[in-house]
């Protein structure tokens, strides 16, 4: 039981998705929530599933809805702009066979819908109270490499984990699976404990501006975070226990077994 | 497997189901079980399923039956009154998923049968030993609050907790999202350690009366559950394990981090 | 994935099902298998689930085979005995859906091959050294207590116990949703630690005698536990780990609180 | 979801599989993927799955890729040799019945492209430092044991153990289920901390030149692991976690309790 439920058919073409799921520093969250917002991105589908907690939210002190995902898109303005598609929501799967369900729920129906590229954002738990903002990349092939690197990019992830964990990587891992292109964005941020972080999600959306093409107003940012104060602690509370489920059975020894490190 | 044995098929016009499985404080078990007795309603089918605990409950000392949820009956005697269908039981599911399958069916069935709304009854944990009895509500949509405003109802839940956990919210998610309206009733309680609450199940069934439009004795209240005590000391080792089960995998924290607190 | 392997179909008539799978003190497993031997009975089914542990047993030093549970039966001798069929093997389930569905597919089977009544054997574990060795009995309706309390059983499990665990319990409780009668016998043993109780499956087997119409030389069962310790010294192994995962969500807390009782 | 990716068919005659998953030691990685080198084995099919970690390995720093299974094959290359095909890959299952699942798949698969008989190559922690290096072995049959006695092999394990965990064992008992045969080879090693053992290895590589008559230079193996390193590092880190998982419920007792012994 993983269901999508359409609300409109968007005409789209060569259509990029950017996913902004919950998950360390809620990096992606801010980045690709602030997208919905300044781009005046529509929502045109959701996604619930038994594999999230067997939670409701509560809104407006007192209103409820099922935890769930959301697909929200804006057509290409100019030329040299894409048709994008936005993926935010409430939570990732809770259970490893739920992340992979619900991942090829997502690009089934991203498939369908005119989307030929993805992008997924993360945050790397670098540990440091003063680490870098520089954006780390990984891509599905050599050739998106090539075609990345001029925007700022650091590739050399693999210098400092071996995995990348959750939606942020499998949304990729499956798609590179169905000979498609893409890459992830890792902000750094401390990572411990939960704390969501505007400022790696800007280093973010600096990067994306470029690839994007487009001019996002970057003052109103820190303003936005404030007032998704309220929704932020439920998604960060939501976190902490997905974080346990995900870690519970292991520790987080990466390839630097001396570094405490983590990507969501 | 979740298996619905169905004993006889009522006609119900414009029917409420009213939920109230076993959860924090028993708040919505007692309730709806003391509406079965009070009302004098049918049970019409059970539901058993593989989430449930691999268990079966002894009871008379010698005669074994499988954990399961009840569903009864009571036609509107009177004008301004409805048909009502309790759903009562001795679990809830054990896993995520598990909650998502067995809510599904529930509501299949709801509305086969005629249901048009519902409300579900459960338990704020809110630690105080001298809580407030006050009655809590969460709906679906902006015009139920509005329709159950004047039964004495608070709806500021939200101030306190996030999320709705199991059932209670869960039935009322999927309820919604077939665009189908319900509301949900917490009684607070103090809820650690797992104690039965009849106090707060009373505050419970008072709004109850209003909204069903029904006069019961409240007197036998307590007798009835000095009468469910064996039972009750069953489902609240059930439960016991269940909310360890619910919450392995991390901490209480709400948006009020101060404040322990559970709703189930 | 339950599967079913079949090597020959017998002809049964009115026949009764003898569960004894591993559990408490292995009461079921030894006298189930006990039965096996001394009647003669022949291996007809195995049954292999991915509810299993994923282990293969070695066997004879050298040779592997899958954990299993084994169908065996015995034809009627004489007037006043009946067609009986003996369920034994390596392991339960490991998860609580496991417990439910490997259930559901052995009384599918059953049903087909011609039972008509089952006899589960487990174990209660009283925590006392020196213990009863009365045989306590639970049945699935009324009229099967007046049919068994002439073969000294006990008819008050409910008193120290408010549950009855596993296949044992769970047979028990599917078989009575599909309107069949049956019975579970439970022997009383120690329980903890996890070691096998030949006396309690010994006072199981004497009131089975009487039931089944049978004569059993009790005198070879210490030799024959003693022959089997290589491979009971296996299944306890698998079920101390059965057992954790079965209650690692919760305590053993039962109506009794102030006694630690399991049943399996 | 457990997903085939084949690339090309091999026509093969009377095949033998080898598997060499990551497990005790990456005994059976390390042989199996050595194999593959020395042999020019050619990849023709892919496998991944639900039940692997939601993870993405990252390689040449900026890579991704889905953790997977890869099958390899080659030809006979003279008389007295067969063809084979290799098992090797990122890691094993997460959970008990995705064992069983993926153990499936890949049987269903190996025996539609002509695989007749598979050896398993796992690892046998014995916790001592200067342990033996000789190989164990376990068969399916007797008939095999007679074949294989002649290689070298001590078939004395179950001495040791009274299980052999995960696909190791699955592999060879849902094989013989469907009638066929095979053997597994358990190289001894420490095994803990988890610490790759090429020597172990290379008593198995030695047992296997024999059984497949072939001749390999294992002057080459100690630099092959070194350069293996960078990858040998990442699924040490998964097993460590896929360890804690599949023995979190219990502890590693086996039938000599007085030794913590494991294969994998």
């Amino acid at each position: 039981m993983t269901v999508l439920k359409v609300f409109s058919k968007p005409k789209l073409k060569n259509a990029i998705l950017i996913e902004g799921l919950p998950g360390v520093g809620n990096i992606g969250r801010v980045a690709a929530g602030y997208l919905v917002e300044e781009l005046g991105a529509k929502k045109f589908a959701e996604l619930y599933s038994k594999w999230f907690f067997p939670f409701v939210m509560l809104h407006k002190n007192y209103k409820i809805h099922l935890l769930k995902n959301e697909f929200y898109y804006v057509k290409a303005k100019k030329k040299g702009q894409r048709d994008i598609v936005l993926l935010v929501g409430d939570c990732q799967s809770l259970s490893p066979q739920g992340h992979y369900e619900v991942a090829e729920k997502i690009l089934d129906f991203a498939e369908k819908i005119g989307v030929k590229e993805i992008i997924t954002i993360g945050g790397l738990a670098t540990g440091d109270l003063e680490g870098s903002k520089k954006v780390l990349g990984a891509v599905t092939d050599d050739k998106d490499l090539k075609k990345y690197k001029k925007f700022k990019i650091n590739f050399d992830a693999g210098e400092k984990v071996g995995y990348i964990v959750g939606a942020v990587g499998l949304l990729l891992g499956l798609w590179k699976q169905r000979d498609k292109d893409g890459i992830c964005l890792l902000g750094q941020t401390t990572g411990f404990p939960i704390v969501t972080d505007p400022k790696a999600a800007e280093s973010v959306l600096n990067v994306l501006q470029k690839i994007l093409n487009i001019k996002l107003d970057m003052k109103k940012l820190d303003k936005k975070v404030k007032d998704m104060e309220h929704f932020i602690k439920k998604i960060e509370a939501l976190q902490k226990r997905a974080l346990m489920e995900i870690t519970k059975s292991g520790d987080h020894k990466t390839t630097k077994s001396d570094e405490q490190r983590y990507i969501g």
